[in-house]
């Protein structure tokens, strides 16, 4: 049976949820103000600089706010950032009781927030509905306590695990639901990332094509470019005016074409090569957060995918299979590299899942912490 | 809403599963007598060799039948086979009228038994629930409509579609759910195949590892082995005392080690080559088939596999999806070859379908023809 805590926070979390895609680097934030166990009000962070959640909530409950309970599912903060703390303006508005989904995840105000609403006598309940707090948002608490952003790797493959046919065909493997589902994908990460080999034989412009109205916003645009083979002409380079074009290349790329490519409004930063000769991932990881990323969506192909999955760096895979075959031991998978020579030392996947996308079969899984 | 006829021919089809992997080379076949709406007698074939379900049917129903309707998923046949030929039988009982799923899919007699009962004054209604009959003796249909047995390509796969590691670790990609599935699956078919690069690598049994309560035969063994490589010692000759361990090889092969695995008990058939120097798997699977194969369960690795897929003898393909990465561009996928250069040309499947097997996920799909 689901108890009262449960059901407003239910509805918090449905709140907070409607920011997704527009609040980073801020967490996605909702807050239900109720009194008698009657909803008087509601509120959700809409979007990075504007109010959070329980303000948004506290404004719609006026008056009311005097003796109620509040629901939100993160612990309301205590220090100031762009907007005032909340934790003071809740206890402020008279309310008398705080549940909270979950604890801030950057250890260093962890329970902060709630240490005040406890000092300034409002009661609180923490951990109702922890889990599916956490897991709304996961980029957040992943950034929060290890710096890194949460990558999700998306792939596209025929049931037989190609990714393109031997002679480098890839037009088109999934349906046009899969690929419209990866243009929504897009608009909820803040980067998406690909490698030089997709640079080169796609030339790939890694926008959000959904109609506007529809259409949350463009990520940042992440090329993983050791020997800057990016050209000045390609689709990345002429979109970067809007300033979301960044390059990560090798110390010591020619300095005139990170020059030309920086002239075209690119960001380019160079980094000391990782063991396998590419830009050091983990720290191009550490710099997206560095900007505000929460979360990459990697579009890479087998050898970069393959990087990234050694160096520890991908949380999840979004497969989309499509009802073809393709065949090839020379074809591409969506993880090639060397790869791990025992089954039991590969990387294992929890919490998998299949979901109908049209024509194509998508399954979901985070690789096991 | 499900009418009358489409309720006792649901029936019918439940009762013909009951003889599954039990039948052939016979059908699945079940038989409903009903009497103002009541059932009140029921049939399904129970093993070849044994009465049809119609005659079954009519034992229980005895001298009830007159005037009664019988509901059968397959024409009753009119020929003599090894058991005598149900349409007389139905007409002899007083049966005064028969619904049929579908027609014999064998050219030669379809109609015929249908044609009896009707020149006996039984009405005959036909093609109630034809998708489902189709489908429930889609080996049966297979087999009289092109004489080839009905192939079901079995895979188990990482999420990033590898067989093995690329230095050939397969132990064990899919969970322990699955593998008792696929013993299941054994027990269904009537021949299990595998190449000789499976030889070579596991030594396989390919017998079904049910409990005896469970288990419902033991397939016959098939090897795709162009030079013989199967030893006299490996299992799949050591336990060919009981007739079912079929060789194809190339003609010309050892003459002494195919003599040898003949003492053995092993049946080695010599094949021409064909385009790609196996033994011509069209003509293996033709030969199959005239030994009273139906389906069989093709367990190859890549090279077996694209040579069936490209031959266009694969009928579905139930690929088990393990959570787990494994990686490497020289790692093995189920299907190796050369393969298809551009996607438009690739093998399109249908029905695609996912099921949870334990910890794994069954994708399964139909060959479009």
């Amino acid at each position: 049976m689901e108890n009262e805590h449960e059901k407003h926070m239910k509805r918090a979390l449905e709140l907070a949820e409607h920011g997704r895609g527009r609040t980073s680097p801020n967490p996605m934030v909702g807050a239900v103000i109720t009194l008698g166990g009657e909803t008087i009000a509601e509120g959700w962070h809409r979007k990075a600089g504007e109010p959070h959640a329980e303000i948004n909530a506290l404004r719609a409950a006026g008056g009311k706010a005097a003796g109620a309970t509040m629901y939100v599912n993160l612990e309301p903060c205590s220090h100031h950032g762009r907007t005032p703390p909340c934790a003071p303006a809740v206890a402020a508005a008279g309310i008398a009781r705080v549940v909270v989904g979950m604890t801030d995840p950057n250890p260093k105000v962890s329970g902060a927030g709630i240490g005040f609403l406890k000092n300034s006598g409002v009661e609180t309940i923490v951990g109702v509905l922890e889990k599916d707090c956490l897991r709304l948002n996961e980029a957040f608490v992943k950034v929060m306590s290890t710096g890194l952003p949460f990558v999700i790797l998306k792939a596209a493959v025929t049931l037989d695990g190609k990714t393109a046919s031997r002679a480098g065909d890839s037009k088109w493997i999934s349906c046009e639901a899969s690929r419209e589902m990866v243009h929504r994908m897009r608009g909820e990460a803040d980067a998406v990332a690909v490698g030089a080999g997709t640079l080169r034989a796609d030339d790939p412009a890694l926008n959000c094509r959904l109609p506007e109205s529809e259409k949350i916003k463009d990520p940042l645009r992440v090329a993983l470019d050791p020997e800057l083979i990016l050209s000045v002409d390609s689709k990345l380079a002429r979109q970067a005016v809007d300033g979301k074009t960044v390059v990560f290349t090798l110390e010591g790329a020619p300095a005139d074409r990170a020059e030309a490519l920086r002239r075209a409004g690119c960001r380019v930063i160079e980094l000391p090569p990782d063991g396998a000769g590419m830009p050091d991932l983990r720290k191009a990881m550490l710099e997206l957060a560095g900007m505000g990323v929460l979360s990459v969506l990697l579009e890479g192909g087998g050898t970069l995918n393959a990087s990234m999955i050694e160096a520890g760096l991908v949380d999840r895979v979004a497969v989309f299979i499509a009802p073809k075959l393709l065949g090839g031991a020379d074809a591409k998978t969506f993880f090639d590299g060397a790869g791990f020579p025992r089954v039991e030392a590969g990387v294992k996947l929890s919490n998998m899942s299949a979901t109908v996308v049209g024509d194509d079969i998508l399954i979901q899984a985070d690789v096991a912490k």
